[in-house]
């Protein structure tokens, strides 16, 4: 494979625009960890790949959980004295405590402000609040709105319109085949409601990744999940244990459209190669990178990093989560998230992938002394300009340091030199047989 | 073991002023590295625990040593011309040099002045010198005393009326005994006279701790020394030789009763539970933590970290030896040190001793995915206070490491949370059946 | 080797002013990587040394290299429409590019100037240029020589008296014969011409040293090189390939003669005994030392840090090379040099070859406790100086830590002593029976 296998991914340009679009036509779906929401959006997705449904039924055992009761809810709101929605369910889907079980009532404001959530600190905005597991209902509004209902004061009719009942848990799969069998596992939730950046934007990037790479040949193998977060990995390992060695690299993709960031947080391993790949890419993108050590709290890579699975499995984000004032709030809406950052993220993701898909052991085959690159015309002229220089540099660590102990990663970090530097000289060198390629995948 | 072993301990609120105590009142006696000294403060320390004496005799082999003679000194003065005692032993025991032959003259201050040593940096104060193995004689006096007998000129009646024969060393040695055999080593100095913190602090702290001891049940045994400095350790090492493998974490204590520090100076292995404990509870102290590698110059831990035996013991004071005014002067005397302070190492070194009780190996029974935390009652309260998140982080950190690999204080560490914190979710765990103790030990 | 084997080297006075007439007698010869030049400097040094000239056959197949034609010149000019000479190869040998094709023409200003080549940024300097694998011809000469000739304008007459042919690549070899035939590499690049830095210095410094060993008797045996650059080093690899393993340490010596540095750049080793011990001097040395990581440009440590031979060989200079303005000009002259910064040099390499012949790993005979050094009379005597504590602390150290797992310079670094130091203390350790070698080398 002498050519970035995914190098044409990278010169995308309108990729921006292409995932904000599909970022922008799954957010007003109200989805939770089970039910139609995550159904409605596997079937957009599904438009620009063969999205696998796989549905688990309710008390299904899975690991140390069970398959929870699917949610379905059709309207909900609080009016007034009037007669008038104060609260909309289908104003903001966001305004129902997420997996909250039916309610109609008339209740005094005063009974009801139990049910009833606000960011003080944020007047202005809606908190998203689920209770999974924790069977109860309630409302989340501005704190500007709480307080004009406490202001009407009376009694408010209630209603949440929604079922709890037997059913299944849903995700979504897709495999692209590469070469090998080996595979990388990309993974985003699809669990939450109306929120852009979390993560409308993950999913909607990896559908239009998957999309983009049934038109190349990989070495590697693309395992692409839009599971519930938490039970739904979780039901996803149960179903795949058996197969689980496949995986060599993965990564969980969340909130990829705002401005902030790079994060990486590393798998648990630490030092796997997703770990010191993403490294390389977003170091080497002079943004403003925050690399993190792997902590239990999070996304999926809770599950994937869980001890009896130690996958190498790490986590990529622009703002870290819960770092952001919009996190988790109606501010995460479809003005937060902009082509222009899913394009980077899109970007520093595929870099990452062509690094997983291009690292290998070399062998030099004239290890005594340096070869004689002038005679092969693979000298830089002297004088040369810097790409001259570089590539001189990279022919010399490349060669020095192919003793079948360094990867090409590893070289390229040594020499302090681009991956696609060091793999695009390896290549060359290969060619006028003077590496060859170790046994030893990278 | 469920509760903190040694959490009563940490709780006693006077324990600053018995130690205080203590001290003052082992202060007076003039002690040596063998001699009278020795037996009475054991009898002092003796009335809180059942001290064990040790007696070996003058002569014996010892390591690369030989028991010295014991040193006896009933009276000494330097009179003037009128028969006035300028300089007295009974007023200071550190105006004779420690282990002085027997004297009586009657000689110029010209020649006197040879055996006479002051520090004329800090002209008020009695320096504290010693000459074990090269018998001679000497005064330690102000700087200002001396200029007085300079003044005076003349001849000086001087008298040293002390014995160096054959006799024995003495050292004191109590044995808490704990569930195993597995011992922690606490050793202080009680060679010194009349200097407060070094080490009458330590030798009443570590008194007073093996009391408090007595109405604990520890999983460790606790071997207490009272060794007089070097060849004491020496004689103790050498009549121990074929069970040092039962110290499993030891530390010398001396000078814990300044306000200084606190200092720790690590065993010659560096990585030992007991290094990593103590530097885990000064660091969370709070306090300018002082940590050392180790270096072989201070006390004792010279001769427990001699390669033949390397044994894990670290050093603990407050302000580092040879580093303030005070050491080796009348100015560490009993209001130099206070009960506050040695309240305060009497805590950290309980909490140190804390962690050695408590640190194991725990195993996480549903290591694949995250057990259901919920489903137990075990997860903290959506939006809960600051508690409940460290309680939550703790667990998740305390299943996710308990993978064999990592023991609690390795847990701790690596969380940034409190041993305490974790020891104590991880019994929580324990209880519900997510953790299993491992057979490795902590 | 109770005593430094190489401290009357040391403590040569006139050391400086010796290499430096040495680097003046060699500087104006015009050297190349082959020809009489190269004969002529070793004849020089052999004045000093008995070097074994060495000559290997044009077209001899070495490494994955072949041995160059010789190169040869007499003359060479550009003459002015009135005869005169305006750039002549007798001025200075830097204004032919080195090992040029012979050229004898008449062509204008215009045709010849893609043969000149100037530095416009430093417009009174004669650059350095070869043209080894590439056959051309060329001139180097001050950028307003060249404003001057296209003052001139018209055609000039071009004469490089020079020949290509076959003949030999020689070098210069001495080996000092030590106690054992573990031998250190000390290389010097003979190749370039008149630069008095770039490498008169090295020669001359290693030729010096060569001469001072002859008075020694050292444990380490000492080989010495004046080879060509990369082809000379890569030829002298291949003859000696069989006994490769004989070297233990190395340098490659060059630009030891400007105020700058001192510079060490490690082998690719990194942690070799010749990288530490380096680095152990310079730091000690209180110089603004510049340690760098191995890098596969630069001298001919690239050679014998090839990944198939991968000998603990660094290099030594002051000014790192390429960073200095005169570096590869006619400034490289004999101003550039002086006899202070040549004799500094000297020494901290001398120092570092101390280190290879001392280095060794002791046992402490009573390693149970510390022996009793006071009865040995070792012991510095109370209220010693400053080098009284030292000595102390020394004998403490390589008492503690002289377990077969430290090597003497372990132990310098360890406790932060010099090695001369911790050396000298061991053999009067080992003198009073409480150290004994271990059957490791150093």
């Amino acid at each position: 494979m002498k050519e970035a296998a995914l190098a044409p991914l990278i010169a995308n340009d309108d990729i921006g625009q292409t995932i904000y679009a599909l970022a922008a036509e799954i957010f007003p779906i109200c989805r939770s960890i089970t039910g139609d929401g995550v159904r409605r959006t596997i079937d957009v997705l599904s438009r620009h790949i063969p999205v696998h449904r796989h549905e688990i039924p309710t008390g299904t055992a899975v690991l140390d959980w069970e398959v929870p009761k699917e949610w379905s809810i059709t309207d909900a709101y609080i009016k007034n004295a009037k007669g008038e929605r104060v609260v909309d369910f289908h104003r903001s889907n966001l305004h129902i405590v997420n997996y909250s079980a039916p309610i109609k009532a008339k209740i005094p404001i005063s009974e009801l402000k139990a049910h009833i959530f606000t960011l003080p600190d944020q007047p202005d905005l809606i908190p998203y609040r689920t209770s999974y597991y924790n069977e109860t209902w309630g409302f989340c509004m501005s704190h500007r709105q709480l307080a004009a209902l406490e202001e009407g004061g009376g009694e408010y009719e209630v209603v949440i319109d929604s079922r709890l009942e037997a059913g299944a848990l849903t995700w979504g799969e897709y495999l692209h085949a590469g070469e090998t069998t080996d595979e990388v596992l990309l993974s985003a939730h699809v669990c939450h409601p109306s929120l852009a950046n979390d993560n409308c934007s993950g999913l909607a990037l990896l559908a239009v990744l998957a999309h983009k790479l049934t038109d190349i040949r990989t070495r590697l193998s693309y395992r692409i999940l839009f599971v519930p977060g938490t039970v739904g990995a979780i039901a996803w390992l149960a179903a795949n244990e058996a197969h689980l060695d496949r995986i060599k690299h993965g990564l969980v993709v969340s909130c990829v459209g705002d401005a902030g960031g790079p994060t990486y947080k590393r798998s648990r391993r630490g030092d796997a190669i997703i770990d010191r790949a993403m490294a390389h890419v977003l170091r080497a993108s002079g943004a403003p990178v925050n690399l993190l050590d792997f902590f239990p709290y999070g996304y999926d890579e809770r599950q994937y990093c869980s001890p009896g699975f130690n996958l190498p499995v790490g986590l990529f984000q622009r703002s870290q989560f819960a770092t952001f004032p919009e996190y988790h709030t109606s501010a995460d809406n479809l003005d937060f998230i902009r082509a222009e950052h899913l394009a980077a993220s899109f970007r520093w993701i595929v870099q990452t992938l062509d690094i997983l898909e291009r690292n290998r052991f070399m062998i030099n085959r004239h290890p005594k002394g340096e070869p004689q690159l002038g005679r092969r015309g693979l000298y830089g002229a002297i004088g040369g300009d810097r790409n001259a220089w570089t590539r001189n540099m990279a022919m010399l660590w490349t060669l020095n340091l192919s003793d079948g102990q360094h990867s090409l990663l590893d070289i390229a970090e040594r020499a302090n030199l681009s991956f696609d530097v060091i793999a695009s000289i390896a290549d060359v060198l290969e060619d006028h047989g003077l590496l060859a390629a170790s046994s030893e995948s990278g």
